[in-house]
């Protein structure tokens, strides 16, 4: 951390704040400019808590150098991890994953034709909520248990591992019973108590971006799951929420090169969620592979316009399939 | 809703929308236009879920008029509700209330120290926090149960009903048996499943607006709650996330007089949150009462330089003191 | 600047960056940490680009201490600035001044009429637009010079210094000649050529907050007119642009108590830009003086509902009258 | 148009609101819902200023249908722009064109150096500033005229159209004399006076997105030059501001499908500016071009480390050959 002192301030103020790092433990080493004085304080391990420092007299702004994550860190983990799900495999290493399915399981038939869909398209992976969390109270809001049940017979007809999303402690007993991962949502990145619970189970994890978060909280988030022994985490950029209101959110793609540098971990894009268009969906999909995601996941629905959530970013079965070849042209240009 | 056509959008294609809207059972209404046509859903009792007429060739766009909400609107209940908290009123007709405290409860003789302060100041609430929310897993993360007990026993002592955050179902039981009224922290506004549960029990709640929430968001979550029986819902304003980072967010005081218009809820603002800076706290806390706000929640620490939590945005015993007594002139001008 | 290594950053790395920096006639402080190096720079005198630095290997990332300004620093002019227009007085010790007219400056009769309820009302500046910045082509641009006369006109007929936007250094001579002030508005805060032009006049100015500048940005872009030897700047918050649509813009309050402390320039607020709905105009207005403002400048117009532009957030001669009734209540309670 | 009002509006109320569109030479279609009413507006040729019309008494708000702009329009005009600059053509049958070279004009050598990578490297125009506009006043404002004939001479010497950037209306004639395309920066994006000037001109134009401008102030900015009566408009995207820090700006990629499909004019994208970060400039870069870019401008410096501007998102010969390469690559797979 460095302490940056104001223009005018005293030397009565500079060993004052000296002495209160000094009093955390910490070491300060003033560094006298022609401007102004910083302090630089060394010898902590990780994050300094700085509320007590700012408010002393003289202190202009404290700057952090550490970071509030660091099992999440390529700097101090620096081989990359691959997460394992069922056979399927994300990771530097791999081809990237294709997880596709509706936004709501509705009912058995649906599913199924769904995971006839993604399969025949070639994903690798189910996807299909649940527990769905809607902006206002009178949307659909999922089938609970009984659909985790049709996901999961759905999954095992194709032999597809599936992921659902968990909203609540209550139910990742049998989510994780169901689901071969369990989702983390966007509007649940900073529920950190899920986090935790999910972090004690050994299941693997696919943490979504907050709608809001910055890099640095979205890496703080999975940490939370790594340090309860969980390191099965795999990211997901599902776009940020700006002043642009043409599109449901902001693709933000350059953080995958940034994460891919910044973190160990594997990270994926959700260009169905992001954009809220199917026809967008290829297109960015496309773009977040050439930046180098990991996978995609991708909202595919057998009657898109019957959909009970979503329609209007789902592929249908025949978008799907046109979706892949395309992809797959992409994959052979990429060299997988 | 109104659903808008390409400018060269066919008749066949404004007829299979309008068949859509028709077998969702309401009526269609066509306006053509010199450009284009639009047509008018009709019949509708609330919110119409249009993900299946977006897909339909021909379609620009589709434009919602009714809201996710309707039980907090003003439209549908005219009259302000009056939330009670062991004595303590927010609303319309009511003295502006002010709740303080620390961010984190750390000690009894912290609790009892604040709780003192507060009082002393003037204050009619007393808030800290047992369980808390923080950005990564390294930071203090509250004294749990413990906590809840200092809690309930400095503002038995101080004669201070008390509010503290939930961040979890299992946590709700204990929260409403030691505290006067429940905290949803901005960082849960979606956590759909625990404002379901907090709606179910008769508690009142403080909502505060999540960071990236439209206003049309912290209604429909705040609606949550209500559709579940429970009208005790006071709203909280605390600053949201813009490109600016001076300020910890950017406090919104615009939202408190287009609340109170849309809504019969109390609103409430807390500038420390909003702000993060100790020196700016009784200004904005001004202001918001200026603008309307039906009271205030301030960081309250009898020694902010050793908080575990947000010291450089707490206010001491004298710095509280100190707001209280610019307050009072305030409401002296106000009228109260 | 404070230049932060990579956690696995070589010697070999550190001792380049040194000579970088002293190959820039700077010195370089290495203070080692315990995870990682960071190298102070010293002995500039201002902002440092650090594009060069960034780019060598090993490096992390450079924080900035230093600032783009200097002249309209406090830290470095402690005594704040007087801004005088015509005899009307911005600043510290001054009473705040309101300022009001129409949007757009449409007839002589408007701007007569305008005047006349500006006047009685109890303001000290007239306002009004001949050139106007409007998002399409086919929306009303303004009357140009003509409308310059028509306002200046009505100023002296009624005693009011006017202010008046200038879009291009072509009307520069020409705004000069017949305004008081010249406003830069939000869309021209970074219209850096325009700014040294209005710089080398000896004009009073009043320059807008760019709609997502930071407050960075926007003392910056006062520096321009003041390092052109112009320090009769007031600047003015206007609202920013955030995902928030329910108003036209977001009023960022707090950025009034911070440029106080930051800058010794005069600060007002426009709340009738910053909410876009003329019911918000008052409450706002009035919060804005409480967290210190020496001005708020607002929309009235003699009919608003023919006018041909910015009708809805404009207040009639009733509605700004009440205004005024509020307004002068408020002063006598902050002691003016 | 169309007029929401409020549930309980009355008869009366709805009745002045449709007298007040009739004043306006526009016809209005009351459409009575089961919640409320709604009015549409028939007959406009364009976008209406709704001032007038959300000022009466029981108007909720008001939706815009028609757009601020309609030449630039695909709607309106369906076939596809090509902009021809030299004999380079950007457009939907073209190969994308890729232009480079440095931030900065700095000397005549540095122009030929960045020339000479810029051609071997193959792209087809030469970028170079002699007016930059920068954040604050003492960083290097750019050479400017001597700067024109350095950039003029280089782009003769190997043969490339070239680009530079006009600040004020005053250099128009100048820029237009030395480069085969006029730029107008994000900052100036709306600075109408400088776009119709430019639009007078029968010069090609390259518009930059503001950098927080919608996609529909970013089409109005270009119906400014178009109903100037020149059509040679090449949009481009580079990045916009949120509250994410870790990149300049975030690459809105999403925006190059849109406005493929929403107007007819050609768009590029520079992710140099976008991600202020050279490790990010090829994949960003190539995502760019699979969503369907018709070019990219990229920044190229002969020695990065000693770039007078915008060094650290450069790239120098070495890293634009190799970005060259697998741009190349990528056109393979894309079938140019």
């Amino acid at each position: 951390m460095l302490i940056v002192m104001h223009h005018h301030a005293t030397d009565a103020q500079i060993d004052e704040v000296i002495k209160a790092v000094e009093a955390m433990g910490l070491k300060a080493e003033p560094i006298p400019g022609s401007l102004r004085t910083a302090i630089g304080v060394l010898g902590n391990q990780g994050y300094v808590d700085d509320s007590t420092i700012r408010t002393l007299s003289g202190v202009r702004e404290t700057i952090h150098v550490s970071k509030p994550y660091k099992m999440v860190s390529r700097d101090f983990h620096p081989e990359s991890t691959v997460v394992n799900v069922g056979g399927v495999r994300f990771g530097d290493s791999e081809k990237p994953v294709m997880i596709a399915g509706p936004c709501s399981i509705e009912t058995e038939e649906q599913m199924m034709a769904a995971a006839e869909q993604v399969k025949s398209g070639g994903a690798q992976m189910l996807r299909g909520g649940a527990f769905k969390p809607r902006t206002g109270p009178y949307s659909f809001q999922g089938l609970g248990i009984e659909g985790l049940k049709y996901l999961q017979r759905a999954g095992k007809a194709y032999g597809l591992p599936v992921v659902t999303e968990v909203m609540r402690i209550g139910q990742l007993e049998a989510v994780c019973e169901h689901a071969d991962m369990v989702q983390i949502g966007a509007r649940n990145m900073q529920n950190f108590d899920l986090l935790k619970e999910v972090g004690k189970t050994r299941h693997p994890v696919l943490l979504k971006r907050g709608m809001s978060a910055t890099i640095e909280e979205f890496l703080a988030a999975a940490e939370y799951i790594l340090a309860e022994g969980n390191d099965q985490v795999v990211l997901c950029e599902r776009g940020i929420r700006t002043f642009e209101k043409t599109t449901r959110n902001t693709l933000d793609l350059s953080v995958v090169p940034l994460i891919k540098e910044m973190s160990h971990l594997p990270i994926i894009v959700d260009p169905s969620h992001a954009t809220g268009k199917r026809n967008l969906v290829t297109s960015m999909g496309k773009a977040a592979l050439v930046v180098g995601a990991h996978g995609l996941m991708v909202e595919v629905h057998p009657d898109p316009a019957r959909a009970l959530c979503d329609g209007a970013q789902s592929l249908d079965g025949i978008g799907f399939a046109e979706l892949m070849k395309d992809i797959n042209g992409l994959f052979e240009y990429l060299g997988y």
